[in-house]
């Protein structure tokens, strides 16, 4: 990964000072609760890929970078919406915005990246990415409502599980590869094989990312562990346990979840399925398998530096600790 | 009104069919909650202001009827946003959606709405009108953020005041007017007429639904009387009450707005430092010449019914009681 952000270092410092540039407004929580926000250490994942895209097509320039920052205010208006709905006293491992200046705050923070996401496009991309970003946004909202639905229901099942990730992290993904693709003038096969390859590793992002939920270092994380469960999130290292799990396990998963309040001992009681199943080890299986997948379609370009990056980037994901 | 009504009736019933038909989703609860709201007997003063506007400027058609839909589709995830921020129970007197599905809903279906209308821009409208209302979302971003932070602050001014109602509700009435001059290729003088009708219109409506909520009748406006002081805003009858008003009655009004707990005595001991010196006259004479400059814009445009009739609605906003 270093040797990718190096390389792309300048484009990288570019899509910062957009990202920092466009959050001034004569309301000062305005740019307080942002740079707040973009600065807690945000891993930049999403400007990277449409960087990375981009120069995979032949280009390097002024529309990535702003498509980068728009990518980057939408996830995190998402962010500050999505810790009002989840309750969230931490991100990652700080306190949250909501925590710090009040649900309302970040409700109309959010409005406000989203209205200057959709402000920025207007002026600076083609039609095809906008109708791209438009759609994602839409994924995005459905799914976050489907997961809201979703959660505290011992029901949900692997299909639902899918339809949840794809909205709330691999369309966006997905759409920062495709964007980045449309403002090369890609249009066809190297589009398509972009958007997939972002759906893939949009896929396997969020799957180690729930991994993570369960087996990882809060230190390197900057998340709790156990987090997904106390929000009532049953991922994908948990389901697949409990598909082979016995019906006393999953009467432990089902009263963890359930229970009136959550208290560390419920999460070890269900990280004990998990770990009998091998829950984690198949969830990353998985990740791995979409990992290999979104290699696969970017056969299409020619060999090279871009490609390789591309290619690091969707095993990084896969092998990543934090 | 109702005449005017009858003479867009075809328009209005065909931006209430794409208002309707673009809520489906996989996800029940979106259509559900959005049907709820646009059910509960809003004016759809802002798709009528869009689509009368473009009649003004000789268009009538399907590009009016979308940005109709997308005007109330924006102004409808605001008032879900606000309500969470506001924690109301009530919305045009029903139970407000956040009250029977959450906050949470709330919230994300807000922004399923808000992507949908990007959505719906992006493939129906010019550049200039997209640019219009991204600017619109912003102001509204803002507005509502202001609002929030001026809650209970005892030192709230009338400039305040009209930052906050400028970004809350003139902004965006504003930008329906411009985007019906945009989709009729008006671009000139005609286009910033239209602009500035709709931003002292909006002024105008803002004001008098302030004055209403200090001496409406609560069964035409759907709200509770006071509601705006409950929620800690101070509104124009008040603050031009304020300037005028004693010591001592300062004092009242101070006390009323920061009570622990909000009592409608409270509310009671504020109107009659409001009655004493006139300050719903006052707002609503403000309100009077805000109406009276925007009838003065529309003077670029020649005689006619499109033109009484955006004259007599500016007219009807003052004067109403609902």
């Amino acid at each position: 990964m270093k040797e990718i952000l190096a390389y792309y270092r300048d484009d990288l410092a570019a899509a910062e000072e957009i990202i920092n540039g466009n959050i001034h407004s004569t309301i000062k929580v305005i740019p307080e609760l942002s740079s707040y926000i973009f600065e807690s250490g945000g891993k930049r994942f999403r400007p990277l890929l449409v960087i990375a895209s981009a120069a995979l097509c032949g280009y390097r320039g002024p529309k990535a970078h702003v498509a980068a920052c728009v990518a980057e205010y939408i996830h995190t208006a998402t962010l500050l919406h999505d810790d009002v709905v989840d309750e969230s006293d931490t991100r990652r491992g700080r306190a949250s915005a909501n925590n710090i200046w009040g649900n309302e705050a970040s409700v109309l923070v959010g409005d406000f990246l989203l209205a200057r996401a959709f402000q920025m496009m207007v002026q600076n991309l083609d039609s095809q990415s906008l109708q791209v970003m438009a759609q994602a946004c839409m994924h995005l909202a459905e799914g976050e409502i489907l997961q809201l639905l979703k959660s505290f229901d011992v029901g949900t099942t692997v299909e639902d599980y899918y339809s949840i990730i794809f909205g709330k992290t691999a369309a966006l993904i997905s759409a920062c590869c495709e964007v980045g693709a449309l403002i090369s003038g890609e249009e066809g096969a190297r589009r398509e094989a972009l958007k997939r390859y972002g759906q893939e590793i949009g896929y396997a992002f969020q799957i180690v990312d729930d991994c993570l939920d369960v087996v990882g270092n809060p230190e390197k994380t900057g998340k709790p562990l156990g987090n997904d469960l106390k929000e009532g999130k049953l991922t994908l290292p948990i389901l697949l346990a409990l598909e082979r799990s016995t019906r006393e396990e999953k009467k432990k998963v089902r009263d963890a979840l359930l229970a009136d309040e959550f208290k560390p001992q419920l999460f070890v009681q269900v990280r004990e399925v998990v770990e009998k199943y091998r829950g984690v080890e198949q969830a990353r299986e998985r990740a791995r398998e979409h990992a290999a997948r979104a290699i696969e379609y970017l056969e299409v370009f020619e060999d090279g530096l871009e490609r390789e990056y591309l290619i690091a980037m969707a095993r990084f994901i896969v092998e990543r600790d934090m």
